[in-house]
């Protein structure tokens, strides 16, 4: 046993005891080095984050291989942590505190010993960059205080198409206006001078995106988009008495008494702290976590290679007395590789999807010369995104049809001018056929997917957001989402997600009373790249089996396939369920529009009326379809 | 004559030809290589950013010393502009476009010949870091579009407290609010989703600090404060029609017709782009330069030594249509060293004040041992302020008095944890009596300030702010601003500004009708530092000498003193105007406060009725005063 001294910078004087236990296991086998938390921590310790930085980087320095905490209850504030300017795809990009800042480690596992981690205000629980070989277990991930406000609709006036809600989170009212308030230090300076920087520094965040939730259900409540939205408005509210808020709804509905008012504040400043960010990482093992908050997404992985999620769960803490878990997606990955891999998880209560894998496609904003483009994010959730390195291999596509435009090429040069625009060299000659607004795909970060045995629910948005041109198994889970189940798709519009699937298979899962959100195409399975729609529109996705799975639901639209050569649809059972109003009540179960290759066969449907008879379904522009159903 | 290739990334593939044109001098100079822009451009060249861009890099590697333009008007657009994360004392932080990136130069001047540089957008004209001797002359700096909003009032209601404005720059009227918006790239992408970011992104901007100017004098209007304010305000508006909005305004008296509304945009987001930013340079030359506009400070400079301006004016540009020229102070110096010169320059119509030179106090927020303190920056727009490297020597004052606690202290080590607070590890033992709050204030980075020649005028806020303990010389200026014409201060509140003065002169200038925007203690020299009104304070300043000045005021208040130990008041002469009207009327020419050694002596003053007498004073807990005048 190895005793060393550590120096801690923010702890009173005082020579703490590093642990080095080492085992000795076979002869062949290297020792393994263990430090505990326990031997940095008094009992009395109220902020964790400054001992873990600094047991970080001793462990980096020592070559530790686990860092084990001793059962407990632990805090992490923000005051102490180091900060890192993050540039973050699909959440917000700049200077973040970190409480666990792993960057160039080379196999670490982290063992929280079933412990709460409990963060307060502007923090990022983990960071992982650089580094291989990690693991983290036996965890769980809240906040003191959300990243929202949460409030109950306790009066309605149709009148004045107003509601009043009675608010369970830090808020402030000015102006006629309704900000949701964060955790932050209350300094002797913050509480003379903080009232004039808090709305600028989204302490205090102008609620806009918002959405109703339904306590019954514990879900975003029917048909939300009549009574709430996601785009942003700036309500006008009165404060009726402390706590109480009347709020003027722009919307046409008023929510219900007693459902919940929701809202995560002002987009492009509501996605700040995603509770895991991994990004040019590789080998990474997350296991036994729960994530019951985060400020953005749960798990955010860019440029990563082999991740495995096992008893991943982002879900909302027993008798925690909130409705929202993750304010945004509850995972998603990025111009990822090799395998990803989530099973045995749960992912309820996010603001968003529950796995979402994708690339991203750059925009042709200057072609320079026969070797060269410029390119150019869009969307400011891509803002400093790194799209590729010198050897690595991508495409051109056409901004219109999302068709190859070129071969393969081979990055030869990337030339970074600012977080939105760089300039890539082709080894290549590229064609003069290219246009300003084509996408540029990166073939090289692309993943495969395993999907089995997880449970989503009562989140809003959709369940599996896959596009990756690997394969996809989406096997054993239960899906009951509010917007698709699972959705295949592709666009060059607002999002630019990149990846046509060329191997999908989807089984024995179960979705149950999915799409129940309203508002827009819908269907349990939506397979709808964001195509123009012309009939000499060549087929975009391919190699997509859906099959013996089971849908339980109230609504019409089950599958809706667009563009996609190699289709079966097989052995699927529909079951009709009560449980809300029809909403596409015109639709066919099946939908398939401009395919090939489709074979639909074996599929049954049990209406509530107890006759058990085939799906129907509609056909547009699509050949080679053969099918055993009823048109 | 040596020819290279120069390969530009962003014009049509052609090969430029670079004119190295060297001369030789007497046998013992070097040869001094001179590169001319002409030989760069097309004259079809619309965004010369990048032109600049790739030329400074070769100028760079090719240790070229002059870059001339031919006189000319060439714009500056953001698009391919390189960006750099930018943290800037006294301004906005994050990542920046810059026109004229100068980073590790040694040796260039920039010769405009004359010409104007437009720029467009959000960007930054020029970025000075580690670099030694870079001069820049000869060339007038303006935006296209202002980053403020300017409106012409052209109705009142008094009944309602409103008035209408005929708005002259791009805004937009949002949920009952008015944005002001600055110009940006309309891309296809712009123009489709666009919308949805515009805010977050600060293009278009909710009006926040606003004044009102008068178009008679072109300066801030009389008493603006009883109808406008810096503080922010959420105005609620309407749009009456396409450039018509009426205000409902939450000040006590409503703006007369004619005068204009202005309004530089919500706090922490209106100091994105000033005009010159430099930081960790030495022996800067800025002559003959033109600043019309800046959405920010106009220069703004940081650890750097020896700076010298000359003929450096920020102004209106002549028949510009416009009532503001930088949203903020003219000029900024934060921790600079050796010899801060200006002379014989312009300071006009500045939203801020004309010259600010200061330290910065970093504040304990944690005393570890006794070698170790943990500080933070409290203002936000210090977040990341470069206060100290290992060898420098600061010192801790009380943060009540300002009063040194501590003899010098050297930095042994500089831990920075985060963008608020860093560690710092001092040779020597530090006493128990430190106390949060406390300042640390660094002794290393203070400038001597010469400034002679210049005028002021119509800006809003002061006109010299002076802090450091080096010599200072104030001589034969004209000052005509809208507060306190020459300011002393130092404070542990808001700003931290640090740097008691210890031999200041003076001497020769003229003040004119200083002090009408009302609000709070006003004098035209005013010597205030921010410290605990007791009488067992200490003195805080020292060593200041006003002699031989002309102050020609509506006013009473000529000069407030307080807290200096060594002042003398000799030779001045006050001549009285009535401009405007009194709004001092109660207070004594001179009113000098917890000081010793004070002297008052062969001072004049010249009532409109011509009878000619001293000046008045008022004395209080003030020891050691000699005086001649009338008490």
């Amino acid at each position: 046993m190895a005793r060393i001294n550590i120096h801690l910078p923010l702890t009173k004087p005082t020579i703490l005891i590093l642990s080095l236990i080492t085992f000795f296991g076979c002869e062949q086998q290297s020792p393994i080095t263990i430090l505990n938390m326990e031997d940095f921590m008094d009992s009395n310790v109220k902020d964790l984050t400054p001992i873990v930085t600094e047991v970080l980087e001793k462990a980096k320095d020592q070559n530790v291989e686990r860092i084990v905490f001793p059962k407990g209850v632990y805090h992490f504030y923000p005051t102490y942590a180091r900060d890192f300017y993050c540039t973050i795809s699909n959440n917000d990009n700049g200077k973040r505190r970190v409480a666990f800042p792993l960057l160039d480690f080379s196999g670490i596992e982290i063992d929280g010993g079933d412990s709460e981690f409990i963060f307060h205000g502007r923090i990022v629980p983990f960071l992982i960059k650089n580094s291989t070989q990690v693991s983290l277990k036996n965890f769980s991930i809240d906040w003191k205080v959300p990243f929202a406000l949460e409030g109950e609709v306790v009066a309605r006036n149709e009148e004045k198409n107003s509601f009043d809600i009675s608010i369970s989170t830090p808020y402030k009212v000015a102006d006629g206006h309704l900000y949701h308030c964060i955790e932050y230090e209350n300094s002797e300076y913050e509480k003379e001078f903080g009232h004039k920087f808090r709305r600028a520094q989204s302490v205090c965040n102008l609620i806009g995106q918002n959405i109703i939730w339904d306590p019954k259900t514990m879900a975003p409540i029917f048909n939300s988009e009549a009574m709430s939205g996601l785009l942003y408005k700036l309500l006008s509210v009165e404060e009726i008495k402390p706590g109480v808020i009347r709020i003027f709804s722009p919307y046409p509905e008023l929510p219900p008494i007693s459902s919940i008012f929701y809202s995560k504040g002002e987009y492009l400043a509501n996605r700040l702290c995603p509770g895991i960010r991994v990004t040019e990482s590789k080998d990474l093992q997350l296991q036994n976590i729960d994530l019951y908050h985060a400020g953005a997404m749960g798990l955010i992985a860019e440029r990563s290679e082999n991740i495995t999620l096992d008893n991943f769960n982002v879900k909302l803490k027993p008798e925690g007395g909130r409705f929202v878990s993750s304010t945004a997606d509850a995972t998603h990955f990025v111009h990822c590789k090799g395998e990803i891999v989530i099973r045995n998880s749960t992912f309820e209560n996010m603001m968003d999807d529950a796995v979402n894998v994708h690339g991203i496609y750059m925009r042709v904003k200057k072609v320079l010369d026969e070797h060269r483009i410029a390119f150019e994010t869009n969307h400011p959730h891509q803002n400093d995104l790194l799209f590729g390195k010198k050897g690595e291999t991508v495409r051109i596509v056409g901004k219109h049809t999302l068709q190859p435009k070129t071969e393969k090429l081979s990055l030869k040069n990337v030339n970074r001018l600012n977080e939105r625009v760089v300039i890539l060299t082709f080894e290549e000659h590229i064609k003069e056929t290219i246009e300003i607004g084509d996408g540029i795909e990166n073939l090289t970060w692309t993943p495969s997917v395993l999907l089995e045995n997880n449970s989503i629910k009562n989140n809003r948005a959709r369940g599996f957001l896959l596009s990756t041109p690997k394969k996809i198994v989406v096997r054993n889970n239960h899906l009951a989402t509010q917007k698709a189940g699972i959705r295949i798709t592709s666009d060059l519009k607002l999002w630019n997600e990149s990846g046509a699937v060329t191997d999908v298979l989807i089984e024995n899962n179960t979705f149950e009373d999915c799409v129940f959100g309203g508002g827009g195409k819908q269907s349990v399975i939506l397979i709808d790249p964001e195509i123009h729609s012309s009939s000499d529109c060549k087929t975009f996705e391919k190699g997509i089996v859906i099959r013996n799975n089971t849908f339980k639901t109230f609504d019409n639209a089950i599958i809706s396939a667009s563009f996609v050569d190699g289709l079966e649809i097989a052995g699927n059972t529909i079951i009709e369920t009560d449980t809300y109003p029809k909403i596409a009540k015109q639709q066919q179960h099946f939908k398939i529009e401009g395919s090939k290759n489709v074979t639909i066969q074996d599929n049954q449907y049990r209406p509530l009326n107890g006759y058990q008879t085939k799906p129907t379904i509609t056909e547009k522009n699509s050949i080679n379809t053969t099918s055993s159903s009823n048109h």
